[in-house]
């Protein structure tokens, strides 16, 4: 199966926040929606339920760390979590805070419009906001 | 909190499966896409990290039972799983099974389009062949 290499395509579209233990974490560049997306640090996995139970344990214990701090940090009215996967196939859980009002909502983020790059300094903010609300 | 009752939005809108040990498993009434739904029988819980460990655990197997034989039944490309709940705040999680080709591929099946509801044999028959799957 060999070792663990980040997909080119989520490397390109994201921004590290930092590595948990099991999943890179990482920022959307799309200023739209606060919207941070979690990668398995696990090769040749493309299905939840190909992972192992104690693998699917330690991995949504960092989604639910991540999403309850991303609501803490946005004060967001609703998370969205999903693991899709229908373009980019390495394992990967989206976790994005949604308010009335956001760019399509109550519909999805995925496949709506064109991504709107965050200006970097505003990328920096929104890691340095994240970590202090996660720690 | 009170007693879980379940939304009447979800009801109206999905055939019941059957009864997991943590979670009503129900069939969305919508012939475009292969889609289940689990609601956990928690009451007054929106997000999945307001769930305990011990229940995400429970509840995370059931979705990765359903996930695993909804892909054996279909012999689907790939799996979407999701809890969003932007209409509807009961939590509830979404497996959905996504071919090539199918309605709004490779985009997501939220908000897409109008509903499709099934005649009723082919819910039974969708029901059964899962069951067969599922056991």
């Amino acid at each position: 199966m060999g070792e663990f290499v980040l997909n080119k395509q989520l490397e390109a579209d994201t921004h590290l926040v930092c590595e948990l233990q099991n999943c890179s974490l990482r920022l959307l560049d799309d200023a739209r929606w606060p919207w941070l997306v979690l990668v398995p640090r696990v090769a040749g996995i493309e299905e939840w339920h190909d992972l192992s139970k104690g693998q699917r344990i330690m991995i949504d214990d960092e989604v639910a760390r991540v999403a309850s701090a991303l609501k803490t940090m946005t004060g967001c009215e609703k998370i969205n979590i999903a693991t899709i996967g229908n373009m980019v196939r390495q394992l990967h859980i989206h976790v994005i805070a949604r308010n009335e009002g956001d760019a399509n909502w109550p519909g999805p983020v995925w496949g709506y419009g064109a991504r709107e790059p965050y200006e970097p300094e505003n990328t920096a903010s929104f890691i340095e906001a994240f970590k202090a609300s996660f720690s």
